[in-house]
């Protein structure tokens, strides 16, 4: 008899970023990087326990904890071997609660407590099968990836049987890509120079350290006021020189007509992609700015909340570059989805990371993709920020400017049981011991 | 000194619909009409009460009453003289606070909460006012209807002078609508007939009954298998006759090519609305349906999520009739925002009712839209569900398949003290003495 998952604990973990402004930007601009935190475990102790966590920002940590538990006898008491044997099953019955649908469907905070519960999952069986994540996926049949996925509202886009055959063609070069992949690491950018909240010494100081470290690519924050946002972009593109990759990210704080007219002057320094110029929920308005300001690229996705709006945005020309978020969308399946659908529209996925846990879970994305769906790092890179990996098992490596492939099983979710215990809100002693909690509005 | 917010009370509320099946349809096969329900009360104890509600299924309302809760802090203190003088900026509030917007922005459980507290908002000033909300909203002057509307990603399909304009241009006839509706009523259709869960003999002795009742506009359920899809419809319409008018709705169950195939053979039967056929995220597959099924008409807004969306959903053609929901929209604010871009593309609005609470909210909406933004009746109508007015203190009354427009003070969505205490979910005893507990995929 396969074991049975047994019990499912969810904690809300917050850290208190929002002390150093690490993380502001022109709409989230005090956030405590947070997670509700799910830790998964079967009735057998020989096994190894899965982590996985969805990722927020403060209050409401608690609303998205509460949409766990709901989901929890959803889990419960299920066999091993029929959750692993067919995961796009287990994936539908957790979004298809006939009742808690309604709150979604696939949105909002109970699709992000799907991701927690469905992300420990997938680490749970990669810990069992002694594989990093993106190695048990490249290492499961081609049949079997596409059966984790969830077609509905899919097919007149993409089928089945074409995401077969994109999966298929790459299978005889798989194992040459891994070993690329181990060798050389993955590209990234940094985020870490140009948050909204640091004064233009800090910009110029952290950008001259991020070139001298080995980076090419670099991400600042507009959106402020557009002489700010000139000042800095002039600041940040004479210190990385003009070879170097510049891109922006404008946090949604525009309407279409703005970031449009905005991009303009902006364009001077230019920049690589313009990220969220706009509303998440605005696929036409993105598609509007993407035919307005090419060749500038425009980026989203980490607030896009399901497959069926990457569909659309992907369809409709508003997505030239698909940052997928691992914790956004409900977990490694529909993860799958979208790196599939991108591939189905030619647009290169570069995962949105940062926040707490993003990074770690994120490369395995990336990697799996470059291995077995994309084939090609043209255009291609992961996010990184240098915040709170020290709180991990497993954080992430990252050398010249790119993510060494991580080797140990799992999904590189697990936070060190010291980190948990001190951060759990508003227990742990982070909270409890200093007059530290954040007011609303503040 | 006008009083303050001084306490805002959120109670789990829940029916035990799916005991009978009513409310069943291809996607919710066995709601329990639940709320999470808002009481609002000032300091100053001679003030009316504010009673706002939103509207879930049952499993899932804890997550939602969990997010009201994250907002009370954003309520409470303020003056009503502040947030009555500028509502629009209390909204604003509301949904921007910087850690919560992570968990939405502007969707699923934190966007439902807003609804109920920005409806008890409303019903507050309404009660002291002594208009029900429809009067208090069409004695505003334009200019604040307009300040009430949050236009960010709007813009470009909508600016507040554009607004102002269609307001305006009705001015000066609104009195004699008024006194029309006071008089006539506002246009009906019943979907009490053709719930998924029903018999054939049920369906076909509940249309002759509402036929005799007065009723000429009649919504069934489809998405089953076909062959039963053809089967109802047929009895449907032979109770109702060629000249009345038959809705068909599925509930989302449909890919985009399949609503297309579906529809084909369904067309015979003479459906004047297809609703729903496909995801509420899908605006680009709406538009294909739409643009393959005219002359039905589609129509879909009960699950699409803010006025992002209902703004794409318009200028796509993926919404010709605008199902607007009281309480999936962060309440009367945004609501107002889509009965104004459904103007601007010159759509008709015909609100999604039912449930338990919304057919009492919504005949405001419509009356208020007809008296100062439609000016106009044709193709409009509310839908009408049977259930559960009972425990209301001001339920609508409908008489000769139209509602008659409410005249108490307020926005009608207060419950009766008995009924509010009988069905708290779990304590409630409705819930406490009978082991009826629906049981999670139940």
């Amino acid at each position: 008899m396969a074991p049975r998952l047994a019990s499912l604990d969810v904690y809300d973990v917050r850290f208190p970023t929002s002390r150093f402004l690490d993380g502001s930007d022109a709409v989230n601009v005090d956030p405590d990087y947070s997670a509700a935190y799910v830790i998964l475990a079967t009735d057998d102790g020989s096994w190894p326990v899965g982590h996985g966590l969805t990722f927020t920002t403060g209050r409401g940590t608690e609303i998205v904890v509460a949409a766990v538990e709901a989901l929890r006898p959803v889990v419960l008491g299920r066999s091993t071997e029929e959750v692993f044997g067919d995961i796009g099953a287990f994936w539908r019955d957790l979004v298809d609660d006939s009742q808690l649908r309604w709150i979604g469907p696939q949105k909002g905070a109970i699709h992000l407590a799907t991701a927690a519960v469905v992300n420990a999952v997938w680490d749970l069986w990669a810990k069992r099968e002694g594989k990093p994540l993106w190695k048990l996926l490249m290492d499961l049949p081609s049949e079997e990836i596409v059966r984790a996925i969830d077609f509905r509202y899919l097919t007149d886009a993409l089928t089945p049987d074409r995401a077969l055959e994109y999966l298929r063609v790459l299978e005889s070069t798989r194992s040459q890509r891994e070993a690329e992949i181990i060798r050389d690491g993955y590209p990234a950018y940094t985020t870490s120079v140009g948050w909204l909240g640091y004064s233009d010494d800090k910009i110029r100081r952290l950008s001259a350290e991020a070139l001298a470290a080995g980076w090419t690519r670099f991400k600042m924050k507009v959106g402020g006021t557009l002489a700010d946002d000139i000042r800095r972009a002039g600041i940040v593109r004479e210190a990385i020189g003009p070879a170097n990759l510049l891109m922006m990210d404008a946090n949604q704080r525009w309407d279409v007509e703005t970031a449009i007219s905005w991009m303009e002057p902006l364009a001077r320094f230019d920049p690589y992609w313009i990220e969220e110029p706009t509303s998440p929920d605005d696929i036409l308005g993105h598609a509007a700015i993407a035919g307005a300001v090419h060749p500038i690229r425009v980026a989203t996705g980490e607030h896009v909340q399901n497959r069926v709006m990457f569909k659309q945005f992907l369809a409709a020309g508003g997505m030239d570059v698909c940052q997928v978020d691992a914790c956004r969308l409900g977990g490694v399946n529909e993860v799958l989805a979208v790196l599939l659908l991108a591939r189905r529209f030619g647009i290169p996925v570069c995962p949105h990371a940062g926040g707490v846990g993003l990074c770690e879970l994120v490369q395995h994305i990336s990697i799996f993709d470059y291995i077995a769906v994309s084939g090609d790092l043209t255009g291609r890179m992961i996010e990184y920020v240098d915040h709170l990996h020290e709180h991990f098992v497993d954080p992430v490596v990252v050398m010249d400017g790119r993510y060494r492939a991580p080797m140990a099983p799992g999904y590189s979710a697990e936070m060190k049981p010291d980190s948990l215990r001190r951060h759990t809100f508003a227990t742990g002693e982070v909270w409890r011991d200093a007059a530290v909690a954040t007011p609303v509005g503040g």
